[in-house]
Protein backbone atom coordinates (compact mmCIF):
# COMPACT_ATOMS: atom_id res chain seq x y z
CA UNK A 1 0.00 0.00 0.00
CA UNK A 2 1.18 3.53 -0.54
CA UNK A 3 1.81 5.58 2.40
CA UNK A 4 -0.38 8.31 3.37
CA UNK A 5 0.78 11.81 5.05
CA UNK A 6 -2.72 12.37 6.33
CA UNK A 7 -6.14 9.85 5.90
CA UNK A 8 -7.74 10.23 2.87
CA UNK A 9 -11.33 11.14 1.71
CA UNK A 10 -12.68 10.02 -1.21
CA UNK A 11 -15.92 12.57 -1.80
CA UNK A 12 -17.49 9.80 -4.52
CA UNK A 13 -20.00 7.43 -5.09
CA UNK A 14 -19.36 6.25 -7.95
CA UNK A 15 -18.28 2.31 -7.63
CA UNK A 16 -15.60 2.95 -10.55
CA UNK A 17 -14.08 5.63 -8.66
CA UNK A 18 -13.71 4.01 -5.76
CA UNK A 19 -12.40 0.85 -7.24
CA UNK A 20 -9.63 2.89 -9.20
CA UNK A 21 -7.88 4.38 -6.16
CA UNK A 22 -8.14 0.98 -4.65
CA UNK A 23 -6.18 -0.36 -7.38
CA UNK A 24 -4.11 2.58 -7.59
CA UNK A 25 -2.96 1.29 -3.84
CA UNK A 26 -4.13 3.76 -1.61
CA UNK A 27 -6.49 3.52 1.40
CA UNK A 28 -9.21 5.65 1.98
CA UNK A 29 -12.92 6.21 3.15
CA UNK A 30 -15.90 7.63 1.51
CA UNK A 31 -17.32 10.52 2.38
CA UNK A 32 -19.42 13.17 0.01
CA UNK A 33 -22.34 16.23 0.71
CA UNK A 34 -24.95 16.83 -1.90
CA UNK A 35 -24.02 19.63 -3.87
CA UNK A 36 -26.40 21.84 -6.29
CA UNK A 37 -24.22 20.90 -9.92
CA UNK A 38 -24.73 24.21 -11.19
CA UNK A 39 -22.18 26.40 -13.03
CA UNK A 40 -21.85 29.95 -14.25
CA UNK A 41 -22.96 29.49 -17.98
CA UNK A 42 -20.47 31.42 -19.52
CA UNK A 43 -17.60 28.65 -18.28
CA UNK A 44 -15.81 27.21 -21.06
CA UNK A 45 -17.12 23.68 -21.37
CA UNK A 46 -13.88 21.85 -20.05
CA UNK A 47 -14.22 24.08 -16.63
CA UNK A 48 -16.76 22.61 -15.94
CA UNK A 49 -16.04 19.34 -14.04
CA UNK A 50 -13.00 21.27 -12.31
CA UNK A 51 -15.56 23.37 -10.91
CA UNK A 52 -18.10 20.79 -9.64
CA UNK A 53 -14.89 18.85 -8.18
CA UNK A 54 -13.82 22.01 -6.28
CA UNK A 55 -17.83 22.51 -5.14
CA UNK A 56 -17.70 18.77 -3.77
CA UNK A 57 -14.42 18.92 -1.91
CA UNK A 58 -15.46 22.62 -0.24
CA UNK A 59 -18.42 21.19 1.24
CA UNK A 60 -16.29 18.44 3.33
CA UNK A 61 -13.75 20.98 4.01
CA UNK A 62 -14.92 22.18 7.30
CA UNK A 63 -15.44 18.68 8.43
CA UNK A 64 -12.17 16.91 7.36
CA UNK A 65 -9.34 18.90 9.46
CA UNK A 66 -5.95 17.06 8.31
CA UNK A 67 -7.49 14.97 5.59
CA UNK A 68 -6.99 14.67 2.54
CA UNK A 69 -10.02 15.16 -0.05
CA UNK A 70 -10.02 14.14 -3.18
CA UNK A 71 -13.22 14.85 -5.60
CA UNK A 72 -14.18 14.87 -9.23
CA UNK A 73 -16.48 15.24 -11.95
CA UNK A 74 -16.61 13.89 -15.14
CA UNK A 75 -18.38 15.56 -18.45
CA UNK A 76 -18.97 14.32 -21.78
CA UNK A 77 -19.02 16.59 -24.55
CA UNK A 78 -19.60 16.43 -27.98
CA UNK A 79 -18.74 19.79 -29.45
CA UNK A 80 -20.37 22.65 -27.24
CA UNK A 81 -22.81 20.11 -25.80
CA UNK A 82 -22.30 18.54 -22.62
CA UNK A 83 -24.46 14.96 -22.50
CA UNK A 84 -25.43 14.42 -19.01
CA UNK A 85 -26.99 11.20 -18.00
CA UNK A 86 -29.91 10.37 -19.92
CA UNK A 87 -33.15 10.90 -18.31
CA UNK A 88 -34.71 7.67 -20.12
CA UNK A 89 -34.02 4.98 -22.32
CA UNK A 90 -35.85 7.06 -25.45
CA UNK A 91 -32.56 9.73 -24.25
CA UNK A 92 -30.26 7.32 -23.88
CA UNK A 93 -30.91 5.78 -27.55
CA UNK A 94 -30.76 9.45 -29.08
CA UNK A 95 -27.14 10.11 -27.30
CA UNK A 96 -25.91 7.03 -28.32
CA UNK A 97 -27.02 7.92 -32.23
CA UNK A 98 -25.45 11.87 -31.38
CA UNK A 99 -22.40 9.89 -30.14
CA UNK A 100 -22.20 7.35 -33.36
CA UNK A 101 -19.77 7.77 -35.99
CA UNK A 102 -17.92 10.29 -33.89
CA UNK A 103 -15.59 11.83 -31.79
CA UNK A 104 -16.21 13.22 -28.42
CA UNK A 105 -14.21 14.61 -25.19
CA UNK A 106 -13.97 13.49 -22.27
CA UNK A 107 -13.35 16.07 -19.18
CA UNK A 108 -12.46 14.90 -15.85
CA UNK A 109 -11.98 17.55 -13.14
CA UNK A 110 -10.30 16.94 -9.88
CA UNK A 111 -9.52 18.42 -6.56
CA UNK A 112 -7.36 17.21 -3.91
CA UNK A 113 -7.73 19.78 -0.58
CA UNK A 114 -5.76 19.82 2.44
CA UNK A 115 -7.18 21.86 5.25
CA UNK A 116 -7.10 25.02 3.41
CA UNK A 117 -5.04 24.53 0.39
CA UNK A 118 -6.85 23.33 -3.14
CA UNK A 119 -5.26 22.11 -5.69
CA UNK A 120 -7.25 21.10 -8.92
CA UNK A 121 -6.38 20.00 -12.45
CA UNK A 122 -8.76 18.96 -16.03
CA UNK A 123 -7.91 15.95 -17.90
CA UNK A 124 -8.84 15.27 -20.91
CA UNK A 125 -9.13 11.99 -23.37
CA UNK A 126 -10.72 12.06 -26.76
CA UNK A 127 -13.16 9.05 -27.62
CA UNK A 128 -14.22 7.85 -31.18
CA UNK A 129 -17.50 5.64 -31.54
CA UNK A 130 -17.16 3.72 -34.78
CA UNK A 131 -21.00 3.41 -36.91
CA UNK A 132 -23.41 2.38 -34.22
CA UNK A 133 -26.06 0.22 -36.01
CA UNK A 134 -29.71 0.91 -34.00
CA UNK A 135 -29.70 -3.05 -33.65
CA UNK A 136 -26.62 -2.43 -30.90
CA UNK A 137 -27.98 0.74 -29.76
CA UNK A 138 -31.06 -1.29 -28.64
CA UNK A 139 -29.43 -3.98 -27.14
CA UNK A 140 -27.22 -1.69 -25.04
CA UNK A 141 -29.75 0.28 -23.71
CA UNK A 142 -31.96 -2.66 -22.88
CA UNK A 143 -29.37 -5.20 -21.46
CA UNK A 144 -27.73 -2.48 -19.57
CA UNK A 145 -27.41 0.60 -17.37
CA UNK A 146 -26.75 3.71 -19.44
CA UNK A 147 -29.51 5.91 -17.00
CA UNK A 148 -26.59 6.67 -14.32
CA UNK A 149 -23.85 7.31 -16.70
CA UNK A 150 -23.10 10.86 -18.03
CA UNK A 151 -23.61 10.13 -22.28
CA UNK A 152 -25.34 7.14 -21.69
CA UNK A 153 -22.36 5.08 -21.86
CA UNK A 154 -19.79 3.19 -19.72
CA UNK A 155 -16.47 2.37 -21.41
CA UNK A 156 -15.74 -0.05 -19.73
CA UNK A 157 -19.01 -1.62 -20.66
CA UNK A 158 -20.79 -3.78 -23.88
CA UNK A 159 -20.49 -0.65 -25.89
CA UNK A 160 -17.55 0.61 -25.12
CA UNK A 161 -15.94 -2.84 -25.99
CA UNK A 162 -17.81 -2.93 -29.28
CA UNK A 163 -18.34 0.11 -30.38
CA UNK A 164 -15.14 2.30 -29.61
CA UNK A 165 -12.56 2.22 -32.36
CA UNK A 166 -9.80 4.22 -30.55
CA UNK A 167 -9.27 6.66 -27.77
CA UNK A 168 -6.49 9.31 -27.69
CA UNK A 169 -5.51 10.08 -24.01
CA UNK A 170 -5.98 8.63 -20.47
CA UNK A 171 -8.26 5.18 -20.60
CA UNK A 172 -8.81 5.75 -16.94
CA UNK A 173 -10.00 9.36 -17.10
CA UNK A 174 -12.62 8.33 -18.67
CA UNK A 175 -13.39 5.50 -16.70
CA UNK A 176 -14.05 8.26 -13.97
CA UNK A 177 -10.81 9.12 -12.56
CA UNK A 178 -7.81 10.51 -14.33
CA UNK A 179 -5.26 8.21 -11.79
CA UNK A 180 -1.93 8.98 -13.36
CA UNK A 181 -2.25 12.32 -13.24
CA UNK A 182 -3.45 12.18 -9.84
CA UNK A 183 -0.74 9.82 -8.20
CA UNK A 184 1.89 12.21 -10.04
CA UNK A 185 -0.57 15.63 -8.35
CA UNK A 186 -0.44 13.70 -4.99
CA UNK A 187 3.10 12.84 -4.93
CA UNK A 188 4.49 16.15 -6.03
CA UNK A 189 2.47 17.78 -3.54
CA UNK A 190 4.27 15.79 -1.16
CA UNK A 191 1.35 13.62 -0.09
CA UNK A 192 1.83 10.38 -0.56
CA UNK A 193 5.16 7.85 -0.82
CA UNK A 194 6.29 4.69 -1.45
CA UNK B 1 -25.72 -13.00 -25.04
CA UNK B 2 -25.39 -12.46 -28.61
CA UNK B 3 -25.97 -15.36 -30.97
CA UNK B 4 -23.47 -17.51 -32.80
CA UNK B 5 -23.86 -19.19 -36.12
CA UNK B 6 -21.39 -21.67 -34.95
CA UNK B 7 -20.20 -22.80 -31.19
CA UNK B 8 -17.28 -20.59 -30.40
CA UNK B 9 -13.37 -21.57 -29.23
CA UNK B 10 -11.54 -19.20 -27.94
CA UNK B 11 -7.54 -20.68 -28.22
CA UNK B 12 -6.01 -18.70 -25.27
CA UNK B 13 -5.35 -19.67 -21.69
CA UNK B 14 -5.08 -15.74 -21.37
CA UNK B 15 -7.69 -14.92 -18.22
CA UNK B 16 -7.76 -11.58 -19.31
CA UNK B 17 -8.79 -12.33 -23.01
CA UNK B 18 -11.47 -14.62 -21.90
CA UNK B 19 -12.51 -11.76 -19.12
CA UNK B 20 -12.78 -9.24 -22.78
CA UNK B 21 -14.71 -12.14 -24.71
CA UNK B 22 -17.39 -12.88 -21.68
CA UNK B 23 -17.81 -8.82 -21.16
CA UNK B 24 -18.43 -8.59 -25.39
CA UNK B 25 -21.47 -10.74 -24.63
CA UNK B 26 -19.85 -14.43 -26.45
CA UNK B 27 -20.17 -17.82 -25.31
CA UNK B 28 -17.35 -19.67 -25.85
CA UNK B 29 -14.77 -22.97 -24.66
CA UNK B 30 -11.15 -22.70 -24.08
CA UNK B 31 -8.94 -25.10 -26.03
CA UNK B 32 -5.32 -24.72 -26.49
CA UNK B 33 -2.46 -26.68 -28.42
CA UNK B 34 0.79 -25.50 -27.48
CA UNK B 35 2.80 -24.38 -30.49
CA UNK B 36 6.49 -23.44 -31.18
CA UNK B 37 6.31 -19.47 -31.04
CA UNK B 38 8.67 -18.92 -33.59
CA UNK B 39 8.51 -16.55 -36.84
CA UNK B 40 10.73 -15.57 -39.68
CA UNK B 41 13.47 -13.22 -38.87
CA UNK B 42 12.58 -11.15 -41.47
CA UNK B 43 8.94 -10.72 -40.98
CA UNK B 44 7.57 -7.18 -40.41
CA UNK B 45 7.43 -6.32 -36.29
CA UNK B 46 3.18 -5.69 -36.71
CA UNK B 47 3.28 -8.85 -38.49
CA UNK B 48 4.49 -11.23 -35.68
CA UNK B 49 1.46 -11.62 -33.41
CA UNK B 50 -0.65 -12.04 -36.93
CA UNK B 51 1.64 -14.73 -37.44
CA UNK B 52 1.40 -16.82 -34.09
CA UNK B 53 -2.30 -16.17 -34.03
CA UNK B 54 -2.69 -17.93 -37.23
CA UNK B 55 -0.18 -20.54 -36.29
CA UNK B 56 -2.41 -21.45 -32.97
CA UNK B 57 -5.77 -21.52 -34.86
CA UNK B 58 -4.31 -23.72 -37.57
CA UNK B 59 -3.11 -26.11 -34.76
CA UNK B 60 -6.77 -26.69 -33.49
CA UNK B 61 -8.36 -26.66 -36.96
CA UNK B 62 -8.40 -30.30 -37.41
CA UNK B 63 -10.36 -30.60 -34.09
CA UNK B 64 -13.13 -28.07 -34.91
CA UNK B 65 -15.28 -28.76 -37.57
CA UNK B 66 -17.91 -26.41 -37.34
CA UNK B 67 -16.70 -24.58 -34.87
CA UNK B 68 -15.53 -20.60 -35.01
CA UNK B 69 -11.76 -20.57 -33.59
CA UNK B 70 -10.51 -17.27 -31.96
CA UNK B 71 -6.51 -17.04 -31.88
CA UNK B 72 -4.83 -14.11 -30.44
CA UNK B 73 -0.91 -13.07 -29.49
CA UNK B 74 -0.41 -9.64 -28.42
CA UNK B 75 3.23 -8.05 -28.53
CA UNK B 76 4.99 -4.99 -27.25
CA UNK B 77 7.58 -3.69 -29.37
CA UNK B 78 9.96 -0.90 -28.58
CA UNK B 79 11.23 0.71 -32.02
CA UNK B 80 12.22 -2.50 -33.99
CA UNK B 81 12.61 -4.28 -30.99
CA UNK B 82 9.96 -6.75 -29.34
CA UNK B 83 9.64 -7.41 -25.89
CA UNK B 84 8.50 -10.57 -24.70
CA UNK B 85 7.97 -11.67 -20.99
CA UNK B 86 11.04 -10.71 -18.83
CA UNK B 87 12.69 -14.08 -17.29
CA UNK B 88 13.68 -12.51 -14.44
CA UNK B 89 12.75 -9.43 -12.23
CA UNK B 90 15.92 -7.51 -12.86
CA UNK B 91 14.62 -8.27 -16.19
CA UNK B 92 11.52 -6.84 -15.76
CA UNK B 93 13.30 -4.04 -13.92
CA UNK B 94 15.13 -2.96 -17.26
CA UNK B 95 12.22 -3.55 -19.62
CA UNK B 96 10.38 -1.10 -17.35
CA UNK B 97 13.50 1.11 -17.64
CA UNK B 98 13.35 1.48 -21.34
CA UNK B 99 9.48 2.05 -21.69
CA UNK B 100 9.84 5.39 -19.28
CA UNK B 101 9.38 8.13 -20.75
CA UNK B 102 8.64 6.89 -24.16
CA UNK B 103 5.96 5.85 -26.84
CA UNK B 104 6.09 2.36 -27.71
CA UNK B 105 3.53 -0.24 -29.70
CA UNK B 106 1.25 -2.85 -28.97
CA UNK B 107 0.14 -5.54 -31.60
CA UNK B 108 -2.52 -7.71 -31.37
CA UNK B 109 -3.13 -10.26 -34.08
CA UNK B 110 -6.19 -12.20 -34.14
CA UNK B 111 -7.26 -15.11 -36.40
CA UNK B 112 -10.62 -16.23 -36.87
CA UNK B 113 -10.94 -19.79 -38.39
CA UNK B 114 -14.18 -22.21 -39.24
CA UNK B 115 -13.70 -24.94 -41.26
CA UNK B 116 -11.10 -23.86 -44.02
CA UNK B 117 -11.74 -20.16 -43.99
CA UNK B 118 -9.19 -18.11 -42.18
CA UNK B 119 -9.37 -14.02 -41.22
CA UNK B 120 -6.89 -12.58 -39.59
CA UNK B 121 -5.72 -8.51 -38.67
CA UNK B 122 -3.68 -7.07 -36.60
CA UNK B 123 -4.55 -3.63 -34.59
CA UNK B 124 -2.24 -1.34 -32.99
CA UNK B 125 -2.03 0.96 -29.88
CA UNK B 126 0.47 3.27 -29.25
CA UNK B 127 1.08 3.51 -25.14
CA UNK B 128 3.53 6.29 -23.68
CA UNK B 129 4.84 6.05 -20.22
CA UNK B 130 5.96 8.91 -18.73
CA UNK B 131 9.02 9.25 -16.83
CA UNK B 132 8.88 6.04 -14.16
CA UNK B 133 10.89 6.62 -10.81
CA UNK B 134 12.90 3.89 -9.83
CA UNK B 135 11.17 3.64 -6.50
CA UNK B 136 7.54 2.90 -8.78
CA UNK B 137 9.52 0.15 -10.83
CA UNK B 138 11.13 -1.43 -7.84
CA UNK B 139 7.66 -1.26 -6.14
CA UNK B 140 5.86 -3.05 -9.13
CA UNK B 141 8.23 -5.59 -9.54
CA UNK B 142 8.51 -6.16 -5.94
CA UNK B 143 4.38 -6.39 -5.75
CA UNK B 144 3.19 -7.17 -8.78
CA UNK B 145 3.12 -10.01 -11.38
CA UNK B 146 5.44 -8.88 -14.22
CA UNK B 147 7.00 -11.85 -15.17
CA UNK B 148 3.81 -13.05 -17.27
CA UNK B 149 3.14 -10.04 -19.62
CA UNK B 150 5.12 -8.88 -22.71
CA UNK B 151 7.03 -6.17 -22.04
CA UNK B 152 6.31 -6.69 -18.04
CA UNK B 153 3.61 -4.64 -17.19
CA UNK B 154 -0.25 -5.06 -17.36
CA UNK B 155 -2.24 -1.59 -18.14
CA UNK B 156 -4.96 -2.68 -16.13
CA UNK B 157 -2.18 -3.32 -13.54
CA UNK B 158 -0.79 -0.61 -10.54
CA UNK B 159 1.93 0.48 -13.18
CA UNK B 160 -0.44 0.93 -16.15
CA UNK B 161 -2.70 3.31 -13.47
CA UNK B 162 -0.21 5.77 -12.47
CA UNK B 163 2.28 5.16 -14.91
CA UNK B 164 0.84 5.45 -18.20
CA UNK B 165 0.22 9.32 -19.45
CA UNK B 166 -2.05 8.55 -22.64
CA UNK B 167 -2.82 5.81 -25.27
CA UNK B 168 -3.85 6.66 -29.11
CA UNK B 169 -6.22 3.55 -30.36
CA UNK B 170 -8.27 1.10 -28.22
CA UNK B 171 -7.48 0.26 -24.75
CA UNK B 172 -8.67 -3.30 -24.82
CA UNK B 173 -6.15 -4.01 -27.33
CA UNK B 174 -3.50 -3.29 -24.92
CA UNK B 175 -5.06 -5.64 -22.31
CA UNK B 176 -5.29 -8.62 -25.29
CA UNK B 177 -7.86 -8.32 -27.23
CA UNK B 178 -8.73 -5.92 -29.67
CA UNK B 179 -12.61 -6.48 -28.78
CA UNK B 180 -14.16 -3.38 -31.09
CA UNK B 181 -12.45 -4.65 -34.53
CA UNK B 182 -12.97 -8.44 -33.24
CA UNK B 183 -16.92 -8.15 -33.07
CA UNK B 184 -16.82 -6.39 -36.22
CA UNK B 185 -15.12 -8.66 -37.96
CA UNK B 186 -17.39 -11.65 -36.50
CA UNK B 187 -20.83 -9.58 -37.92
CA UNK B 188 -19.61 -9.13 -41.02
CA UNK B 189 -18.43 -12.28 -41.41
CA UNK B 190 -22.05 -13.09 -40.41
CA UNK B 191 -21.11 -15.45 -37.29
CA UNK B 192 -22.63 -13.13 -35.07
CA UNK B 193 -25.99 -11.55 -34.46
CA UNK B 194 -27.64 -9.52 -31.74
Amino acid sequence: MIILKYPLILASKSPRRQQLLRDAGMEFTIQTIPIKESYPKDLEVSQVPVYLARKKAEALMPLAKDKIIISADTIVALGPRILGKPGSQEEAQRMLQDLSAKSHMVYSGVCIAINKELTTFVEATEVTFKNLQQSEIDYYVQHYAPLDKAGAYGIQEWIGLIGIDKISGSYFNVVGLPVCRLYTTLRDLDLISL
